[in-house]
This record gives structure tokens, sequence and C-alpha cells, in this order.
């Protein structure tokens, strides 16, 4: 793996602990302060912009998830001084398919973007089974 | 909106002609050669590589969906080279909140990313009633 790509799942790893310990102030930190910022939590409207983001992080953490919150399978795709993240978040309650993006701010990888939805119960694909 | 943002939700606007017109051809045409792609429809699995996202498209394509896919709300991030846009996706059977990432290939903005899931039936957000 090259270092950017190491460097970009470092990044994306402290997100998951971040979110794991409740830590909103590492949180905050995390995300990009320079760029427009967005997130998909599953079942909410996208939140465009720092404010809403932060904010909804704030509900989140405050709602006492039950049990780590970690991410399996990273695939990374650097391009440039952008990188999106695909993995599996695997929660108490849940597994989630879920895009990370991040932009390199001074030597930092920033997150931008997270959109996490509903993974299927099985990894095999029927025809006809879904939408698109 | 600057010129960059326009040639991005051009491209953007591209993508759903195609998937409207059921134009494999041009589905093809609007996905990047020259960097790894990736899709997540919802209730697939990821699929990495232009193999199996084309693949997927050929799929989904030829199961003939009865109108018109067109987004709505699309909002962009234009990040050097690489762009991400959000936008709500109305199919006949569903409305979808997507990811479309793009990278900009001589002169070109190609996709790289597509990630659509569900969209909360109400534009609310009741506290504690999600994941995160």
């Amino acid at each position: 793996m090259k270092a950017e790509e190491q460097a970009v799942l470092t990044a994306n790893d402290a997100f998951y602990t971040a979110f794991s310990n409740h830590d909103l102030a590492g949180m905050e930190q995390l995300w990009s302060k320079q760029h427009d910022i967005a997130v998909i939590h599953p079942g909410w409207p996208p939140l465009l912009g720092r404010r809403p983001v932060i904010s909804s992080w704030k509900q989140i953490l405050a709602g006492g998830l039950s049990s780590p919150v970690s991410c399996t399978n990273a695939k990374v795709n650097v391009l440039g001084n952008v990188a999106l993240v695909i993995c599996t978040e695997l929660l108490s309650e849940a597994e989630l398919i879920t895009t990370n993006g991040f932009v390199l701010e001074a030597g930092d990888w920033k997150m931008i973007h997270h959109q996490a939805g509903p993974l299927p119960l099985s990894n095999s694909v029927a025809e006809g089974d879904t939408l698109h």
C-alpha cells in the first residue's frame, strides 16, 4: 500500500475512534474547516455545511451508542489531494456501507464527506431485486 | 455559480440522461477509464473496478425502468480536479439520496463514484430515531 493511502486510512480510522469514543472535540478536529463539508446519515436528509454537520455529530455522539463503531473492508481511492474511502461500518444495531471523503490540508487528511446507508443482508446480488 | 461547478453539474446531468435513456454506451463513456471507480447501488454490495461497475449498469439499464430518472437539489463541491455532487434521485419507485464523484480528465469531468441510498420519508429529523 502506498504511503498516501495509508495516511488516508489512518484518518479514516481516527474518525471511527472519535465516533466510538463519543469524542465530539476529536470529531470537530477531523472535519475540514477550509472546504465545504456534508454528511448523509441513514434516515436523515443530507446536511450541508459545518454547523449542521457538527451539530448532527453532537446529537449522535450524545445518543450513547452501546458499542464501538468499527470499519472493515476499507478501500481507498486517492486522487491527488482528495481521497474516497468505501468501508463497511459495524455497529451493534446494524451494518452500514459508507463513503468517506477526505481532502489534504497542510499535510493532514481532513474529512469533507460521509454517506452511510444500509448494506444488503447477503453478499449475493439477485437480478431484478433492486432499483439500481 | 462558477463555471467549473456548472461543468460538473452538466456531467451529472449527462449521467441521469444516460440512465433515463437506458444508454449503456453513453454510460460507459461517462465513467473514468484512468482512475479507480466504484458504485454502491441500494441493496447491492459495493462494486469496485470498471468491469463490475459497467456490468452493474448493463444489468440495471436492461431492467427496464418505467420512467426517467432525474436528479434534484444538486449540490456540488469542487476540490481542484475532483468534485462531489449530492442530489436527490427521483425514480418512479422511490426517492434516493446520492453521492456522485467526478474527476477532471483532459477537460472532461468523468465519474468515479456513485452511492445511492434511501431517503427519509420526511425532511424532519427526530432525535434518537436513527443509528447515526
